[in-house]
C-alpha cells in the first residue's frame, strides 16, 4: 500500500500491473510484495509485452526482473528499458528459493528429465550435478515448468521451481532449497509512463554511449567522482548493428532535484554520444 | 597455421582443442578458423568441461564463445575464466548466420514447433515474430537442435541453426539468413595453461573487484586515462554470496611488457580489492 503512494497513486484506485509469466512466478510474487494484494496482476507472455501493454494503457505499471544476485543481469530487460519510452519508478528484491518438484509419489531415483528456466538450473547446479544422468531441459520459466509436469502426470519428470508453483500446480517438493546460494535474490524494477519526482527518491538509472576512442568512457565516469556521487553499478550492452560498441547502463545514488546530480548529469550529457535518464526511484531496503 | 605459432606451438605438433557442443556448432567453426584443419577438435558437453579438460591435460587449448555482437556477454564463460587458473591466449570472431532448418519436404505452413538455443531465437526474433503460433522451444545449442529435428523426422518441427548443421544433419534450409542483424558476429576466446608473452600481443584482459563505496571503481579506472590506455570493454558480474557486489571484467589495448601498461597494472592492483590478469593476446582483425 505504501508503495502505491510511492508511485503517486491515490489509495482509492485499483491498479492493473503487468508481469511476464504465469501465476506462481517470482515476477508475480515481486508484484504483490511491491503493490500489496489490492491490485489486478496482468500476466503476459514476453518481457516486451509488458512494455507494449504499458504503451497501450492496458496496464498502469509493469514489474520486470532485471538482475539476479548469483547469475547477473537479465540483458533483454536492459535493452527494452532503452528501447521504450517509460521510466523506472521503483524496485524490489525477492529471495529466490528453488525446489525440486514432482507429482505426488515421485521418487528421486525415478527421475529422468527435469524442466526449468536455464537460470534456475544454473542457480541449482551443485544439487543437479549430483545426478549427472538427469536430462535438464530448458523451459520458458519455473512456473510453466511446474505446470508442464502437472499436465504430463509422469513420475519420471520433475521441475525446478518455487514453493508457490508447487502449491498452484499440486506438486510435491521432492528436495527443498536446492539453490547453491542461500542468499539468492532477484531484483525487479517497476516501470511506469512518467518520471516521478519526490524528495525520498535516492537512486538514479541512466543509459549512455560514448565515442569509440581512448578515454571517452573514463571522461564520462569522472563526473561521478568529481561530484562525490556513488556509482552503484555499470552494465554494458551491445549496440545493435555496430559490432563491439556498447550502451552503458549506470545506477548511482541521488535525487534528480539535487544540485550535484544536476551538475553531473549535464556534464555527462555533454561528454556522451547518447544519453537517457531511465528513472529516479527509491532504493530497495528490507 | 599462423595461429598455432601465435600460441607458441611448433608446426610439428598436432593439437587437441576442446569446445562445447557437437560437430557443426559455431564453436567448432571458430576452432577450425583459428587453428586450421590440422587439429583434433575435442567436443565436450558443458562450458566448464573445457576448463577441466585443460586442467587435466586432456586438451592443449580450448575455444569458448564470450560475446555476441547482438546479444552481448556469455556470462557463464566470464565466471569460469575467473574461477579457473588458465589464460586467454587468443581471440577470433565468427559471423553467425542463422537459417530455419527442417527435414526434406518440410513446408513453412506445417511447422508447429521450433527448437534452438535461446540466443538464436533472440537473434532471429524479427523473422520468428511473423509466425506467432510457432512454439519456440529452447534447446542446448543450434547444432543439437538440428540433430534433434533429423532424429524426430517430422515435418511439423524445425530448428534454427547454421549452414554447416544443415549439411551435417541432412536438413533443408527452409528460410535463409533469418537473423535480424546481418552483422551478427560471435567473439570466441582461446584459452591455454600459460600466459603468453610476445611483442605482437596488443590486447589485455583483467578482472578486479573494489571496495563497495563511493568512488572506488572510478579510482581504479582513472589509471587507464592517466596512462592514455584505451579501455575497450567493461562487464560486471555478481560476486557469489555477496549480493550486489561485482567483479569487473575489463579489456584494454596494450602489451604486458609495455612500461605504461606495467605502471597502470601496478596502480590498479593497489587500488583494487581483488585483481587478476586473464591474458594478453592479439586482438582479432579480419
Amino acid at each position: 500500500m505504501e508503495n502505491q503512494e510511492n508511485v503517486g497513486v491515490s489509495s482509492g484506485d485499483r491498479l492493473c500491473v503487468g508481469f511476464q509469466g504465469v501465476s506462481g512466478s517470482f515476477s508475480e510474487q515481486a508484484l504483490l510484495a511491491y503493490f500489496g494484494h489490492n491490485v489486478d496482476p496482468y500476466p503476459v507472455n514476453m518481457f516486451e509485452d509488458v512494455f507494449t501493454s504499458l504503451k497501450k494503457n492496458q496496464i498502469d505499471y509493469g514489474v520486470l526482473p532485471i538482475e539476479n544476485s548469483s547469475t547477473g543481469a537479465i540483458s533483454q530487460v536492459y535493452d527494452l528499458l532503452n528501447k521504450y519510452d517509460c521510466y523506472i519508478v521503483g524496485e524490489i528484491c525477492v529471495k529466490v528459493n528453488h525446489h525440486l518438484l514432482g507429482i505426488k509419489g515421485t521418487q528421486i531415483k525415478d527421475i529422468v528429465e527435469v524442466y526449468s528456466h536455464p537460470q534456475a538450473f544454473e542457480q541449482s547446479s551443485e544439487f543437479l550435478n549430483q545426478y549427472p544422468h538427469w536430462k535438464l531441459i530448458p523451459y520458458y520459466n519455473t512456473a510453466k515448468s511446474a505446470e508442464f509436469v502437472e499436465n504430463k502426470g509422469s513420475k519420471n519428470i520433475a521441475a525446478v521451481g518455487s514453493e508457490k508453483a508447487a502449491a498452484l500446480y499440486h506438486l510435491d517438493i521432492l528436495a527443498a532449497n536446492i539453490n547453491s546460494n542461500t542468499t539468492n535474490t532477484t531484483r525487479f524494477v517497476v516501470i511506469g509512463k512518467e518520471l516521478i519526482r519526490k524528495d525520498s527518491l535516492n537512486k538514479v538509472s541512466i543509459v549512455l554511449s560514448t565515442e569509440h576512442k581512448a578515454g571517452c568512457l573514463y571522461n564520462v565516469l569522472r563526473h561521478f567522482a568529481q561530484n562525490n556521487i556513488n556509482m552503484l553499478k555499470i552494465e554494458s550492452r551491445p549496440i545493435k548493428d555496430i559490432p563491439w560498441e556498447y550502451f552503458f547502463y549506470i545506477d548511482f545514488e541521488g535525487n534528480l532535484e539535487d544540485e550535484t546530480i544536476r551538475i553531473a548529469i549535464n556534464s555527462m550529457k555533454r561528454d556522451s554520444h547518447y544519453f537517457k535518464i531511465l528513472g529516479n526511484y527509491e532504493k530497495y531496503h528490507e
